[in-house]
């Protein structure tokens, strides 16, 4: 492995975290609170040091880089970014626990929203932008992000495609521009743009400066950290009703949107992952408002607060407006299935993506009709071009390994000893990214009485679903580390 | 479809299960129970008369048989012995409800052992003995056992193998003899000294001859049905061991015992299913026995129920000696885990098989590996032998198909507003043919109180399970139908 490279691009990561943590150092300068102005220059200070120490160690540098490259270089990144951007919350004091702050980090980076704090308006106002804006950074990816931004990634498309591949979610990527920057860069100008236009909604209704951004990060990255105890509930339904759209919104593989804007809107509709995400987003709201609907009182009533929480759950966002736990175990079962599902791949949101539960679908038929017609050669085919059966098979094989390592986390956090569901749901949330789970999980609840051991499963679980395993699997087989090239 | 000679095959099973109604109509004789000697009277005749006419009816029939033919009447054999199974329950009133009826004989074949009685005691011996013995008949499989005894099997081994591959358990299927119709023999005839040699060792540990019967039959098919209240926990320790040893011995593959016959111990030994089968056995008992033997008091006592524990639900039988309800959430998540695992391919255990489990960790390994090196080739071998691409596929693409299920099984049965432990491990404990689950459905508890729509998706689930969901699937495929040849 070429390891000075991989060090350098975890170094720019490191940099340009650093560089971000200057809002919440200015939000704390504003406040007047000299102790978090300090946790945060001490942490910048930190980071920046480290970052360009590194950068100076590894100035003779190749540039040959490989897939084995990428998966290092993205693992080792979100995790080095996790550690040093955890730190402002325990030097402050207000999360104590180094642990703790971690989990809240990774939670905020991996876009998850679950939280271990009991009183989230308690934290101060740095904090909360922190928080919150790590799930903007994270949504779209730190090194999506730096392929953007530094120009010398222009010079080598072949180190990007590895990082883009390794961060974004879904079963493949590909660049829609001959350029990887500049596909970076329009994904990131649509994600700032529809950024700004929620923002931009959200004020018109009435919400604060300070709430409608930390609100608008949280929706963009699909994360959920709210920065009230009651999450979205005690806001306006026009406000809630912006968040749902929105959600639902940052839910789309933004390739789509990208289409949309050179006019491609055939493409744009003839889209099999759009039309599945579409019908099962449809049908789970219908269904839930059905269900709910007699115990809610009007149907208007039961379709808001049901769009919202299938928007939440589906992109794997998090935010509620009510307590779900208190609905019937019908609708929590649609959402429980839905925390699976997950949003498009290609998105800010989590989960096994519907593209891949389509190519899931599409291998179960073929196996159905070999199993009838053994000599009958069949091909599986998405949005009319036909899928290598190398996609095929690392789609069957990350449900493979994503059921493995969820059955692990669970056994492993089982020895607190709660409730199946708690147990059961705090990984699956945690996994596939989506904040709140279900029992002392759920809505009203929170992760703060999981023991240690069980919060560093749960903030590893959180990783492993944002990265989608492999970037961090790879970590750790010898192969990666015992040969030279 | 060759409907005729589908038809055939379904009416030689009804007329195999009905013969074997015989011996409860005895019991009943015995007993002296005039009512249940009447419905097993009955359901024996009807059963016998809608073969006998099939088989005038079909007496035309080509034998062109090919995959499709072989799931149809899988499938079907097996939904329509259980919808006459059934009948003697409901005919002498003892089970009112025909939905709870078929509940229990499906559990029965398909050697779940999940119950809707809540007095087991109360159940007459004739219809404890059914219920036993449906456990024995399922677990070999009433096709093989078709196989073995049918004459005219020999003549076409063509046909048999397809009925073979779609009632067996486990990725792959091979005849170790030259006739198919040996191997069923062969198979039968091990199943069979197992059971004697556990019916013996019961005796000889004092268990009354009626007993000794039907707990060996629930060993033997690892189903699991009791005739007492608490399952074995009143049993003595020494018979509870005896019972252990034997759910062990039956979930393992019972190709390996013919080899053993065979002497080819090298071949035994080195199997990679038996070595992985041991492993997670062992390793469970013994994280399992630090994790209780505080509660419970001496290390020998909670290596005794550990040890029965493990076997029961990792071979997927569900007896119980204690209230494992009450063991620590660790324990639990343990027995949860191997309720997916299951026992071996080509045991009577249920599950989604060792075998599977390990081509599943292949296929993880095998993608990893990929994913650092695209170009690199990378073959899988089980055994030292390469394992072709299309049983890879196959066994992932089933792992994909099962989740779905559950997931859509979990949904329904959620609509009673149960707990979510209660839900999941239900779905779970029937699909894999365990038994019994966690929460309301717990070692002590039972299925009574679910819907009847609950209880038909669940009965669907153990049907699913045991015949690893092919068959049923291939059912509802138009291809199927619409197609002559």
């Amino acid at each position: 492995m070429n390891v000075k490279y991989v060090s350098r691009i975890i170094a720019y990561t490191l940099i340009v975290s650093a560089v971000f943590m200057a809002m919440p150092l200015c939000i704390a300068l504003y406040d007047g609170q000299p102790g978090n102005v300090l946790s945060y220059l001490f942490s910048m200070m930190i980071s920046l040091i480290c970052g360009f120490v590194t950068l100076w160690f590894t100035r003779n540098h190749s540039t040959t880089m490989y897939a084995q490259e990428g998966f290092a270089a993205t693992g080792l990144s979100w995790m080095i970014i996790s550690i040093f951007g955890a730190l402002p919350f325990t030097l402050s004091g207000e999360i104590p626990s180094y642990i703790d702050a971690l989990f809240e980090i990774v939670s905020g980076f991996t876009t998850t929203g679950s939280s271990i704090l009991t009183d989230i308006e308690a934290l101060s106002r740095c904090h909360l932008y922190w928080r919150s804006f790590s799930h903007w950074l994270g949504g779209m990816g730190m090194l999506v992000f730096l392929l953007a931004v530094i120009p010398q990634a222009k010079k080598n498309d072949g180190v990007g495609i590895y990082l883009m591949r390794a961060e974004s979610p879904g079963p493949s990527v590909g660049k829609f521009t001959p350029h990887l920057r500049h596909t970076a860069l329009i994904l990131y100008s649509l994600y700032i743009l529809l950024t700004i236009l929620c923002i931009i909604f959200l004020l018109v209704g009435g919400m604060p400066v300070f709430d409608s951004l930390c609100i608008a990060f949280g929706t963009a990255g699909t994360g959920g950290f709210g920065i009230l105890n009651d999450s979205m509930a005690s806001y306006s339904p026009y406000l809630q009703s912006v968040v749902t759209v929105f959600m639902f919104l940052f839910g789309i593989n933004f390739n789509l949107y990208f289409l949309l804007l050179l006019g491609q809107f055939k493409a744009v509709f003839k889209n099999e992952e759009l039309k599945a995400y579409l019908l099962i987003f449809g049908s789970s709201i219908i269904l839930i408002t059905l269900n709910i609907f007699k115990s809610v009182g009007s149907v208007g009533e039961a379709l808001h607060h049901a769009a919202f929480q299938v928007s939440s759950i589906m992109t794997t966002t998090g935010f509620a407006t009510v307590d779900f736990e208190l609905w019937p175990a019908f609708s929590k079962g649609i959402l429980f299935m839905l925390m699976f599902v997950g949003a498009c791949a290609g998105s800010t949101g989590g989960g096994l993506k519907v593209a891949r539960i389509l190519l899931l679908g599409k291998s179960i038929k073929r196996n159905t009709s070999n199993a009838l017609h053994p000599r009958r050669v069949s091909i599986v085919r998405m949005d009319g071009r036909i899928v290598d059966d190398q996609i095929m098979s690392s789609t069957t094989a990350y449900l493979a390994i994503y059921c493995l390592l969820m059955l692990l986390s669970f056994m492993i956090i089982s020895i607190d000893n709660y409730s199946l569901g708690t147990n059961i749901s705090a990984v699956v949330a945690c996994f596939n990214n989506i904040g709140p789970g279900f029992e002392m999980v759920g809505a009203t609840g929170n992760f703060s009485h999981f023991s240690n051991l069980s919060k560093l499963v749960l903030t590893a679980d959180m990783l492993l679903g944002r990265l989608e395993i492999f970037p961090l699997l790879t970590l750790i087989t010898p192969d990666l580390w015992s040969r030279k090239r």
